[in-house]
C-alpha cells in the first residue's frame, strides 16, 4: 500500500488526510482499531463519512497509513546504518534515532503498537515485515534464535517505555537519555 | 470487586465463570475488548447472552476478573517477597515468578497488559493499583522519580518478551532462563 510497493515510507499526505489520519489515532488510543469506525471519524471530524471516504477507502488503509506515518521516518537513519562500515556506531546510530522517535511520538507507539487488530494487520504485509527485519537486523546483527528475545525485549522496553502510566510526568529529554542508557544494556553496547 | 475488597487475588471460579473467562479472553485476543460483546462470548460458547449475563453482568466485570485470574496468582509470591528480609533475594524472588507467570500465561499476557480499554479500566480500579504498587516496591525499590523508567522498561521487556512474533517458537524453558538472564540486568542483580 505504499506508493510504489517497495519499501515503507511516509508517503506525503495531503492536509485533508492528515486530519483524518489525527483524528484515527486519537479514536484509536481510545477505544482499540475494533472500536473505531469510519463514521465515528467522521464525527470527530465534523464531516460526513463521504468526506472520510474520499481520503481513504477502508480502516485497514487508515491504519497502514499511519504506522507509515510513524515508522516511515526511520527509512533515512536505517538507510545510514546500513551503509556505515562500523556495526557498533550503525547500532549506536540507529537505536538513538529509534528512541528518539519513540519518545516524540509516545502516544502513538502505544496506539500502534499493540493492538491486535494492528499486530494481524501488518503480519500480513510484506513491507512492513521487510521493514521491521532491516531494524533488527541492524540493532541486533545476529539472526540466530538467541537473538531473538533481546530483540524482542529491546522493542519492549522502548515502547513500553515511553508509554507507560509511570513515566508520563518525565519531560522528553531525561526520558530519551535514560532510555538511550538502559537499552545499551540490552544491545551490547558500553553504557 | 474482589471478594472482599481488600486485595487482587485469583478468586476460586465456577466451571460456568471459567468458560465466560476463557472465551472472552480469546475473543479480545483477536479483537480487542472494543470489539468483543457479551453476544459475541455468547454465540462462541454457543449458549444464550442471558446465560453469560448470569455469570456476569457486564464487560468490564469479565476484564477485571480476568486480570485478577492472571495477576491473582502473583499474590502468595508477592508476600512472600515481602516478608523476605535480603531486598536483593526478595527482588529475585518475585522476579523470577513473575517471568515464570508471565511465559506460562504468554497469550493472556500480551492480550490483557495494552488493550486501551483495560489500561484505562484498571487504572481506575484501586486493588489493581495497589498491587501494581507493591509489586514496583519489591523489584525496584527505589521509589525515586529516576527508578521508575527501569520499572516501565523491566514491564516492557518482559510483556513483549513473552508475546512478540519473533519468540512465538522458542519453547518455555528457554524463554523462562533466557528472560531471566536478560531482566537482571534492569534490576541490577548479578547476571
Amino acid at each position: 500500500m505504499t506508493s510504489d510497493g517497495s519499501g515503507f515510507r511516509a508517503i506525503p499526505r495531503t492536509a485533508a488526510q492528515t486530519r483524518v489520519l489525527d483524528a484515527a489515532l486519537t479514536l484509536i488510543s481510545e477505544h482499540g482499531v475494533s472500536g473505531t469506525s469510519l463514521q465515528m471519524i467522521a464525527d470527530a471530524m465534523g464531516v460526513t463519512k463521504a468526506a472520510v471516504y474520499r481520503q481513504f477507502k477502508t480502516k485497514d488503509e487508515i491504519v497502514i497509513a499511519l504506522t507509515e506515518r510513524e515508522l516511515g521516518t526511520l527509512e533515512e537513519a536505517l538507510e545510514a546504518a546500513e551503509a556505515e562500515p562500523s556495526a557498533a556506531r550503525a547500532r549506536e546510530l540507529l537505536l538513538t534515532r529509534v528512541i528518539d522517535e519513540a519518545v516524540t511520538r509516545r502516544r502513538a507507539v502505544a496506539t500502534l503498537q499493540f493492538d491486535p487488530v494492528i499486530v494481524r494487520l501488518l503480519a500480513g504485509h510484506p513491507p512492513f515485515q521487510q521493514f521491521i527485519g532491516r531494524l533488527y537486523a541492524v540493532l541486533i546483527g545476529d539472526p540466530s534464535p538467541q537473538a531473538r528475545l533481546p530483540a524482542a525485549m529491546l522493542s519492549g522496553a522502548i515502547a513500553v517505555g515511553v508509554m507507560h502510566p509511570l513515566v508520563a510526568d518525565i519531560d522528553d529529554d531525561t526520558l530519551r537519555s535514560q532510555l538511550l542508557s538502559y537499552t545499551r544494556r540490552l544491545v551490547d553496547l558500553p553504557e
